[in-house]
């Protein structure tokens, strides 16, 4: 086996704590994000048995498995949402992308699965944001490029198989000069939040444009249905949740703060940790490290190469070492790809105790994942061939959601 | 004579250098802003009496009394302006009011009356901004008080006389939330200055609200006509001419500075002084202080009480001593008035003479000080009259101005 094994060279690199913020995810350990220590960092809450129980308890149904298996680890004031939902009360979902490539990969996807599975579950509006003004500002990009690769990427987001009734998909430069109720709302959020305090939150220093000191205003006025009027026809307070990937809480820990300055509910929040790279989980899957991530757009032979290629292995030097010591999943990337993926719980501790005991090897894991990873590609290539540019505009257009409020 | 008199107590105040910037005006002399040293500072250029002639000479007509009496006394590259005009080619006029306050006062006539004069004499379109988003961030407003009164200043602004086929005048709220070319334009922009530019240019600091960091680039997009491409037919570099009170001239020279890099036309830029305060020249008139200014709403009686009362006057402590000696007409108050608003220069200098010999008393140059504002005041009332919601709403609409590209 000459695949990479359990380097301990990583344990020299110089970071004292993980870094986890809107632009940078980076950790010491191959295990990945230390998540619990993240809670407290952030001040959330872990999404414990009890909530989840609570969860499956109200909705009727088992949870999705990327709750179930902690990938979706931490909330704020998710009791909040369940209570409205057992009132008969309306709340909706907020979530969103910034689109910088043209291609997503198979990170981009995660919030998305579980926001679909939370649209469908809770039978709620869902609201999604494409900041290609943000993108624009951040990145080496025009913004017709920045707005065209949002209108793309609003394919991929569709192929993900949202309810068009329920379903708002808007670019900030679209939406921002169409709508007078959200350029308010930005003013306001504008007038609550002091460049002493964004530059605390962000890391925004004397370099940074002043686009990107007020940029945090545009991701806030989303948590908020006053932005929307048409949208949730006129109602102004409807409260919301926002499944997001950890990274992002920064712009929502904004958001809560100021929400009562606007007479508005707290946004509530459910955190996803991040699928790791190819290389390892020391970091997230990034675009723009082509090596470091499967895109939606990979070819099945792409996908097999890859993994095979780039894929972590917790397995060991030789056979015979594998055969009698075992793989250390908790570091093997195939295996957490399949915890993101294989749907089948039984499937996948069935493959944790083979490769651990030194019963599977790592090619053979591999090959498992290769497979899981391609039926999800092609699934959803297959599905994106049907979103024309007529199917996004439907969804782009600014209308009233089909809810009872 | 009981009226104030020079006083040599301001030489007191610790004002090392006359503060001009868009927040505030002041000086330590009772004969008003060193203008000069003020061009010095700012690095602009003199409007000397060889670009007056060469205006006179290439529109045909005397200029207006304002620039004839160095009222607009600074430019930058108005000769530009003056070279497009011999040619032939196409240039448009950008000014400007915060919308603050339900009337305005004499002193925000004054870029108007001009601007007017501009328009009529070289015959090219207009662009009025109302930055309601700025009063908002900066006053104790709401968002919709300062989109109403945007709304009512522009009743204000077009009895002046704007010509409607030739005019567009927006309100910041309204028109971002239209136009994605102007957001677009705006994100160009903040993507061009960083947040030590912003502060060192405006002097924000950690307790600065974020939309006003960011709100420069609002002003500085009016200037380019790829910000409205409706109005201009789609010509997107349309050379501008800002008439405009100097203490907006930060924003213009970071609008300079940065239109290279949107590969625009830097715009030209013409200045004025500031009309100063019923209380004497060491500061401007204020729409907040109700006693420093005369207000477009006040009545006859009005004026003539204050004019009486507050104006700060050049005479002597009694009628012996200023037949004697004479007035000062250096810090008079009235007087400074008339050289803004009576049109006669003859008859002005006359007065000149006739003060300063001691001739003429303080209440006699009040009397005609009076008679003139409650005659232009009067007028402006009038025509205010004739202008209806229904006015306002077609010089706020969106559509191409007549004017050959």
């Amino acid at each position: 086996m000459a695949e990479q094994t359990v380097s301990k060279d990583l344990e020299d690199v110089k970071i004292e704590d993980d870094r986890v913020d809107p632009w940078k995810v980076e950790c010491n350990s191959l295990k990945g994000i230390d998540y619990d220590k993240l809670i407290k960092t952030f001040g959330s809450s872990k999404i414990d048995q009890a909530l989840i129980d609570r969860i499956e308890k109200i909705t009727g149904k088992p949870v999705h498995p990327l709750l179930r298996r902690g990938i979706f680890f931490s909330h704020r004031d998710l009791n909040i949402i369940l209570d409205l939902y057992e009132k008969n009360q309306p709340f909706y979902l907020y979530t969103g992308r910034g689109p910088s490539s043209e291609s997503l990969h198979m990170g981009h996807l995660i919030p998305f699965i579980f926001t679909k599975w939370l649209q469908d579950t809770f039978d709620v509006p869902l609201i999604i944001q494409l900041t290609d003004d943000e993108k624009f500002l951040w990145k080496d990009l025009t913004v017709e490029e920045s707005n065209r690769l949002a209108f793309e990427n609003a394919k991929d987001i569709i192929a993900c198989g949202f309810n068009k009734d329920k379903t708002f998909i808007f670019s900030d430069i679209d939406y921002i000069s169409s709508s007078k109720a959200f350029y308010v709302q930005m003013l306001k959020i504008q007038k609550c939040v002091n460049l002493n305090q964004s530059c605390k939150i962000f890391g925004f220093d004397e370099t940074s444009f002043i686009g990107k000191i007020s940029f945090p205003a545009i991701q806030a006025a989303t948590a908020f249905s006053a932005a929307f009027p048409q949208i949730f026809n006129g109602k102004t307070n409807v409260p919301c949740l926002i499944p997001c990937a950890i990274d992002q809480d920064p712009y929502f820990r904004l958001t809560r703060d100021i929400a009562p300055r606007l007479n508005a509910h707290k946004p509530s929040l459910i955190h996803s940790g991040f699928i790791p790279a190819l290389q390892g989980a020391t970091t997230k899957m990034s675009g723009s490290v082509a090596t470091s991530s499967i895109f939606l757009t990979d070819t099945p032979k792409q996908i097999k190469t890859k993994i095979n290629k780039y894929a972590f292995s917790g397995g060991r030097d030789t056979i015979e070492e594998h055969r009698e010591k075992g793989g250390d999943y908790t570091v093997d990337i195939s295996y957490k790809y399949l915890t993101f993926f294989l749907e089948d719980d039984e499937e996948l501790e069935q493959i944790r105790q083979d490769y651990s005991s030194g019963k599977l090897l790592t090619g053979e894991l591999k090959q498992k994942t290769i497979k899981i990873i391609q039926g999800i590609v092609a699934d959803h290539q297959e599905r994106r061939k049907n979103v024309t540019d007529e199917v996004v505009k439907e969804f782009m257009s600014i209308r009233k959601l089909a809810f009872e409020y």
